[in-house]
């Protein structure tokens, strides 16, 4: 059991609206923590363009995703916010007294004062099967990320997928184990060294190729033993599988926060212009996961809406101070908190 | 007579909003012009703080003000928006059919179908003097620019002022003319190298100084021709003067805006969230000029509102073509119109 963790904020997404409210949260003197699915931050700009140019920053003529988000990491480094990364906030509970109770997948709780949602288009989570009755054997069996496989994983893994994520895990695994790289059709899209290193594992019966979509499958005293995989000429044949990995890319699910009972509008969170605070005060919502009036999904607009709500949550979490507008370039107090010597 | 200049969008005020918005502007097709009261782009970075760092530009961990017009006028720069630096919109008179015709003080004119008043805390002009009936010598003997003194200047030149303009100006008109520095106090806030020229230019007889301040004047023959110095010790004397040049400094004026009859709230311009629109359909403002509930005078704000009121402009300026997201990742329209190579 994780220690519990207490918080004055907790910023649920570690893409670029994310690490802004982090920043701004820290000049304000807020203390915050930062959750996210993926195991490591920047969210879309990495998920999605992590090498494409980025030229509508305000202030910076052209970067691209991981260029962006190593200067917001730069920028937030005086405050040290925390990052709980590789798991989802999955429920989130109103205190009786003041602020949430939440949880992760991880197991780590926490209890926050108020709750930054910046979790963009949902989290970035592995494309599942949809065989049925397939993901019983989930977690046990089925996995979805190769750090998740058991030490004593069999000798027979099927690996599905045909991006480098997937070709890479078969090579690897191959030295140990016998693979089985599965998709449904004889395309890979991986960097030519890794094709041809695989194709030569295949030609020397180092690793097998299995072209087909899984069917069905077959078990053996409650276990998974095999999957049926048909062929493009429509013939199923059975593939010896103990372990299967499925490694098919990742995709946005917006997932629990659509539980959270929070005003929703095409599954975008309903926010106002002043605080861009959700139906529930004390929860905010920043970047692409928000609406309101005139919203653009804009990486300029989630640094605007983050740096209101953290005046908003400021109120929150110093409810007897009133909130002033200070300036980095004369505020001795914002420079104190930056680690910035005063002149 | 100026040629009339014909725009979709004229922006007033060359401060990081003004500028970012001509980008958003280049972005969606729309052409734009610049219009600022200073002779140089940057507004209030330029004028209040061109060399304190900033630490609150997102995606910038640390910049200053002239960095960040730097930075700005990069992006801007495959928009080759115009600039009409030196001068006050003066006037705003809206279309019978569409659009606005507009004045500046230097006689410019334009036809605009939309504008973005980008003002800041107002036009930053000349801190003039208040001696009663003395502004009826000004652009014939009394100037605020060293660059509005005419060629023909009488030999005797009375500067106003104890800053590193007026000092330096002294020093420069020295060389050709009598000239007297005149300031309230002997004392003077100039670079050292500057004060120690001053202090020697004076001390050989080259320049004067007067300790005091204008109580009044003299005429001849309708021309300005002395001013009445009072010093520390009461008393007054005359200070024969055929051209008075004023550098005291600027100061922020609100200004003509003030007069154009759009909603304002304590001296700023009332505008909504979603278009960032005055009370004058086609009319916005966007950067420390604006209020709405929530307004917090920052940079980071002034981006934001600068992207939205360009969108609601592109319906304004295309009203037949829906306005379309597109990501200068992907876009291949917004990366021609930027200049840049498509992949």
């Amino acid at each position: 059991m994780k220690q519990p963790i207490e918080t004055q904020a907790l910023i649920i997404g570690a893409g670029p609206a994310g690490l802004f409210a982090a920043f701004e949260l820290g000049l304000m003197g807020i203390s915050a923590h930062i959750v996210d699915a993926l195991p490591y931050v920047g969210g879309q700009c990495i998920e999605l363009y992590p090498d494409k140019p980025i030229y509508d920053i305000p202030g910076t003529p052209a970067t691209t995703g991981r260029q962006l988000v190593a200067s917001l990491l730069e920028q937030i480094k005086p405050f040290d916010t925390p990052l709980h990364l590789g798991q989802q906030v999955s429920a989130i509970e109103k205190q009786t007294d003041t602020g949430f109770k939440l949880s992760t997948t991880e197991g780590q709780t926490f209890t926050s004062q108020t709750i930054f949602i910046a979790a963009g288009v949902g989290a970035f989570l592995p494309k599942k099967l949809s065989v049925a009755g397939l993901d019983a054997f989930e977690g046990r069996q089925i996995f979805y990320h190769v750090s998740q496989l058991p030490k004593d994983a069999n000798q027979r893994i099927t690996i599905v997928g045909s991006e480098d994520a997937a070709v890479q895990a078969a090579i690897e695994l191959s030295q140990h184990h016998t693979v089985t790289l599965l998709h449904r059709r004889d395309v890979f899209n991986a960097a030519p060294d890794s094709l041809s290193t695989m194709r030569n594992l295949v030609a020397s019966g180092k690793m097998q190729l299995s072209i087909g979509q899984i069917a069905g499958f077959e078990t053996d005293n409650a276990k998974l033993s095999a999957l049926q995989i048909t062929d493009v000429n429509g013939v199923t044949a059975p593939l010896p599988t103990d372990t299967l990995l499925v490694l098919q890319g990742l995709s946005p699910k917006l997932g629990p926060v659509a539980d959270w009972g929070l005003a929703l509008d095409r599954k975008q969170l309903q926010v106002d212009t002043e605080k861009f605070q959700t139906s529930e005060v004390g929860i905010f919502a920043v970047g692409d996961i928000n609406t309101y009036p005139g919203k653009r999904k804009l990486i300029v607009s989630g640094f605007h809406e983050a740096t209101l709500a953290a005046f908003a949550a400021a109120e929150i979490v110093f409810p007897n101070t009133p909130t002033q507008l200070l300036y980095t370039t004369t505020s001795t107090l914002l420079l104190k908190r930056l680690g910035r010597s005063v002149e």
